[in-house]
Formats: structure tokens, sequence, C-alpha cells
């Protein structure tokens, strides 16, 4: 049964999509305007309808949701390099997680639909306002957006971190400090689209004396399934290296 | 700091690793006899030691690490395929999961370092023996190992998953029963190890009036690190199908 | 030194491409009329001038220059899968081929660059008349291309050939006669756009007795090369499925 | 029919191969002694006796066979890497090839197999009386391997190679050097086992004013077909980079 403070995402027989949340008053949408206080009480799955008797089944939005209605404001990790990442750090829902650079905020979206906390720093102004906006948007309120370099700014942090999550291009200058604010046994893992930011990291890592060191490149083939027959997509997603290191 | 009931990794300076609690007394191992009760009221990542003076350091066990020590009665299924299908269906802490047949337990326990709750089935009595111990061993209370044929025993459930997780030769057989346990908008997620298998899940679920239908195959290469140069391994992990289908 | 006879690639300054021979008595292109004849007794690599003072200069032209320049009739294999085959067979100048089906001659075009002798059928007339004039353009008279359905047509041939190359539909049908008609030793090597067709024309080498039965899945990826760094492509090829057996 | 200077390769039912030739007198197996002079005149694919009688039928070899059959001295390139080579380049009947570094020869012979010729330097001694009894073997007389170092050897070799292959670790100091004992249109190819090497090597030929760049990486997973399915394999074959470019 859908509660006050519940995000939900409104779905219509058209494909059409928009979340929305019992606490907002109405949804203006071209299907018509909806009365958001409809949903209190309905259960999950059941439709409302807009002024113009338009059908909006409600659904409890999950992380493929975020990822797919996110404004972007670059090219966003994938779910497969997300999922590699949680599997390998063992995200979970007591964790504490420091990440770095926001971007659109995908991964810190990911990452709080499952940990206690995540904090995350972004160097560039005008993305850090569009990932508040997502996170919002979510209603992920265990979700901090800062704007700042943190390169600087994890001198003022401590140590309590159970993941931190790298994703900018400074990434091995970061290592070192984000070694000093991990938990014993906690996990660092960095995204680097390119081969020479892996190997700095990969280095970086290695130096500072991190263990279980691994760094991967997931790949993902979509089936093609038609009428003549089945075969692998001929796009793998866009490709970077991860690499996972622990404390 | 460590309390009363956690679980703990012990890990000695020559990577040896044990799984203990504070709730047992003593730890037997090769290298002396730990007292367990030293743990209460440490810090994580601080040290014990054994009557025989070797010293065993207390991390947070993390979800890799129940991947690591799991008994296995099979080949399990790899941390790039839960990732994927830990992303690519959402998993988050409110869930109530659905898995089926559990094999020694891997993906069951992954879910279960996340999710509220997961009922996991198994058709063979001493896999789920198995099962069930690796799961005590993780310390995870949340996740209940079923033995039975989960094709018969989806009769008696109701409908109320959020994720539905199925690793098992006929998992086609069993998605109208699948979808009628689903919450709307929930997930099915179908690990196939064979083509035929794939394809035969892929046209149940589309039968079956499921939406956002997508086969993946995941694969992961290492890079592999030495001192003349950097290169992919010429090894991907274990590789399936993986089909995921929304309610 | 540029004989009579030579087939010739004409390349200006501006990267255009045309295909020519000494026969030709002028070609005429944007840039200009070129006298052909200025061709004969000078170094590959030399260059001759059109009557506006453009050059172009000679080159000997190769094999992925024809793959560059043909017409095409639909989706060609790619060069991967082209050397693929080449390796797995092991084509070699003394060899006489058989190829089906044609499409625009490209698998053709490779192998008569090589072999001794190619025959490729082609069922659809149109596709063959097409294929016909880019082994024409190709100066390549060791290649034959024949409408017909091989499907029969082979019921009139031979046992003689060295090696046999599929890609049509209908391949696993066509293996019967096809080993009939290789000489003990010979390869086949059938290319299949999907995993359905693979699994029928791999079951029906084995059926007929064919030996080191292989089929693989043969993935390019390119090294892009930028500013910022070095990283896969997100594309890999055309995908499909090479099986190669002998008899 | 089989000629006098012909090569065979002698295969028995038990799967055991050797290669002779007419004009050696005598082959010793365990399966007895074969007179080689009965395969003078006899039909491929014909089979001719051992004195106790075993049966050895007399194939045709193929550039596969030679890859089986060589004498290793390291990790030889894979059939998949070479195919990507002969396709990449366009390599033909006509060509005069430069190789280095042989290796055990298996890329020289391969090449050997298609071309008018080809000189392979190999800087390791031994390794060089390898890859000429492994060329031997083959019958090969138009592969001729040379010891010694070719960033040396090359000062000493004029403009007419139409391919140059390079698998050697200093292939970056040969490029300039290699431009320029190749024909217009000729084509080099690098194959790279390491990242840092292709990137060298990448940047070599840019350097250089080589035209055509490409750099891939190619490889290659084998169907598994068995009684619970079909399904790619876990291993891919050694990978490496193959870096072409054009003069």
């Amino acid at each position: 049964m859908i509660a006050s403070g519940d995000f939900v995402l409104l779905k219509t027989e058209g494909g059409r999509e928009y979340f929305a949340s019992v606490r907002d008053e109405k949804l203006h949408t071209d299907l018509g305007i909806v009365d958001l206080k409809q949903l209190e009480g309905i259960d999950w799955g059941s439709a409302i309808e807009s002024h113009l008797g338009k059908r909006f089944i409600a659904l409890k939005p999950r992380a493929p949701d975020y990822f797919k209605h996110i404004r972007r404001t670059g090219a966003p990790m994938m779910p497969k390099d997300i999922g590699a990442i949680i599997a390998s750090t063992g995200v979970c829902p007591t964790d504490v997680i420091l990440d770095a650079g926001t971007g659109s905020g995908v991964l810190a979206i990911y990452l709080g639909t499952i940990a206690k906390k995540v904090i995350t720093y972004e160097i560039n102004e005008q993305f850090s306002v569009v990932a508040k906006k997502n996170v919002e948007h979510a209603g992920l309120s265990n979700i901090e957006v800062r704007h700042g370099n943190i390169l600087e700014e994890i001198k003022t942090l401590d140590g309590s971190f159970d993941v931190i999550t790298l994703d900018m291009q400074e990434a091995a200058k970061l290592v070192p400090d984000a070694r000093r604010v991990l938990v014993a046994g906690g996990f660092l893992a960095a995204y680097s689209p390119f081969f020479e930011q892996a190997i700095e990291v990969r280095s970086a890592v290695e130096r500072e004396g991190f263990g279980e060191v691994d760094t991967v490149i997931v790949s993902e083939q979509q089936l093609e399934v038609g009428k003549r027959g089945t075969r692998p997509s001929t796009r793998v997603g866009h490709t970077g290296f991860i690499t996972i290191a622990r404390k």
C-alpha cells in the first residue's frame, strides 16, 4: 500500500513515465493534470486517472528507473559497471560511502538505494546542481551532494567510510587519503574510462599497500532476438576499467 | 566498534581467513586457539591474539568474503553476474526476494546482504543442507533456505515479492507463477548457463506479458599487470545469459 | 614497375580513390580526365596527373581495397571473419574453392586474391550481377560468379574442391553434398549470423562425419586513441558464428 | 594425384599424424616402417600401409597442420591473430614479405603458404635453428629464416617489401626503417602482447606518416556444444593488440 512519503513511478499505457510523490499536490502532464492525493492508501500497481481520464499505473520506483530518468550531464556509468562495483565491494545497508566525482549522480543514486549514507563530491558546480535535483527527484534523502574539490576536501574528512567509489580523472592522486578515511576491510573502487588512468590508479593502490587488488573490464552484449534468429549485438556498453582494492 | 552479535572476518598476516562471532566462545586454528570474547568492544581493524601469540585482525565481513569462503556444491554464479542482476533489478533494503535454485547459496547470500528478506528453494536436499550452513556462517538471519521443488511450492506462495531470481534448468516453466507472485513493477532475473535455456526463458517471459525484457551476456576480463606490461587476461569468467523482465 | 595488364588504385591527396587499368583508355573523375596510358612503365607509388593538373598516386590494390570499394548488396562479411576463415582453413595459391552465397562477393574476392580458382554461387540474380561487376573491377579473372541455387547445382559438381565456404541460410542442407565434393583433408567453413543456424550447421557437419569441428565467435574491438587516453571501442564488428570442419 | 616433390600429412585411424615427403625414403613410426615410395602417383586421401599393416591416409597438408605440428619455442601467435593480419594487409601470392621476430616460425610459415617469398629475422640463435627446422618440415622453400638483429640488418635491405610483420618487443624502433623498405601502398602489421607496446608502435607509425592506422584486439570464443546445451567457452585465445598501418 502506498503511504504518505512514498515516491511513485507513474506509467501510462503508452509507456510514458513520471516520478511523483504523495507530498506533491498535482502533476501536470500532456495527458492531463493528476491529483496526487489519490495515491495515498492505494495498492502498488493500482491506477489513478488524470482530469482527462487518462490512466496512470503507480509503481514502486527502483534503481534502474532512476538510471533511465536521470538528467545526464555526461556519459553516465552503465549499470553493468555499477553492478560490478556493488558486487565486488559488497555494498550493503549499513555502509557509509564516499563517492567522487558525482557527474549526474547515477552511481551515487544507485549506491544510495542500498547504503545507509552516501556523500558525493563534484568539482563542477553546474553538474552538482543537476545531480542534487536528480537525487531529489529520486526521493533519496540519504545522499548528500557536495560541490567541491575532493582532493582538498578529503583532508577534512575522518576515517569512517566502508566503501569509496571514484570516477574522476585524478583518481590516482586521491588514493593515499582515500586509504586513510576507509575502515579496515573497506573497499575502494575506481572507474577509469582510459587504459592510462587505469594503470595509474592500479599503481597507486599497490604503492599505498592496498590488498586484494584487481582491475577488470566488464562487457555486456545484448542478445538480439528476431524473426530470423538470435545473435549477440554488435554494441558493447561504454567500456571502462574498474579497479578494486581493499584496505 | 565490534558489538556482541557481530560476525567478524579474522585475517592473519599470512593471509589466512576465518569467520567468527563474538557469540562463539573459541576458534580453533592451526595457529592456536583464539578466545573470541576478546572481540567485544574493540575497533574494527584491531588485532587479537591466539594462545600461541599469533595476530588475527578483525574485519567486518562483506559480500565478497562470503563468496570466497562459501562451501561450493557446484559452479557458483560469479560476482559479475550477481552484480548485473542486482543493478538490473535494483535490489534494495526493503525488498522481499524469492530465489531458486539455491545451489550453494551464493546469490541468496549476496541478495541477503542487501534485501530485507530472501526465501530460496533448492530441490536437492544435500545442496540445501550445505546452503543452510553457508548462510549460518555468514550470520545472515534474513535468508530462509527451503528444501523443495519450487515448481510445486510456488503454488502455495502469495504475490508479494519485489524480485525473483532463477538459476534452475526449468526456469521457463516457473515464469507464469513467478509473474503472479511478483509485485507490480517487480523484476524477474533468470540466469541461464546455456543458450537454449536462455531462449526458452526469454520466450516464456514475452509470452506471459512481462515488459522491459532484456537478455545479456556479461563478460569480465582481468587486466594482467606484469613487469613486461599490461594486457587483458585470456580467461573470461564462467559465462551465462541473464534475462531480465519486469511485471 | 606497372605493366600493361595491371590493375591500379589511384589515390588523390584528398583521399579519393579510383580503381583503373592500363587497358582502360581514360578515367573520368571530378578532378579531371586521367589518361591511363601514362601508367605503363612507371613505378608503383609514382604519380600521374589529370588534364586539370591534379595528382593521382598509383598504388598496387590489395584485398582490403576491394573490401572498401565493393558495391554492397547487403551486410558484407567482415575482414575479421574472412581472416578467421582463411587462417582456419589455410587458404593457399593452389586451392580451388567453392563459395556460396556470393552476396556482394567480398569473401569470394578475398579468396580470389589468394587461391587458384574460386567458383561462387548466388541465388539472387540481381546480387549475382553486382558481384560479377565487383569481381571485374577488382581485375580478378580467377573468380567465376554463377547465378543459381547451389542446393541443386552442387549435384552437377565433382569432388575436387580444397575449401568450401558457406554464407547462406540453408547451409546445413548443403553439408552432405559439400562433403562429397571436398578433397580428402579439405575444409568446410560456414558463416552463420544467428545462433540457431550455427547449431544447425554444427549438427550437420558432425552427423556427416566431418572431423576437427570447431565453432567460434570472432570479435574485434578497435583501440580508440585520443588526447585524453586510450580505450577499447564500444562497437564490435558485425558478429557471426564460424563453423570449421574437415573432411 | 601425389607427385614426386609433394609434402604429405599421413594420418592414422587413431588420429596420429606425421609429415612426410615422397623424396624421403622411409618413415619410422611406432606403428611400423612406412615405405614412402608408395605415395607417388596415388590419389590424395588414399591409404598406404606400414610393414606392420597399419593404414596411413595421405592428406595434403594445410597451414593449420603446420600450426599444430610446429615445435614451439614460446607462445605462438594464434590463428585468429594471423588471420586478422592476413585479411587486414591482404597477403597474396605475389607478395614479398619481411617478418621479425621469427619465434618458432608460425606466422612466417602461414605467410609462406600464401606469399611468393618471406624473409624472417630472429635475434635468438636457438629459436632461429628451431624455426628453420619447422620451415623445412613444412616443405616451404620460399621462407628464409635469418639469424640476426633486424634493427641492424634492416639497414642493409632495399625497399621492396609488400608487407612487413612485426612480433618483437622493440617493434616501435623499427618503424622508420620499415617504412623505407615498404613499397608504396604496402602494409605494416605489428603484434603487441602488451598495451604499452601497442601504444608505442601506434605512436611510431603515426609519427612516421603512415596512413590507414588501426589498432585492434581480436578475440575468439569457442562455442561449447554439449548434451545440456550450447554456450560460449570461458577461454579467449592469447590476447594481443594488432596495429595495421599503410605506407
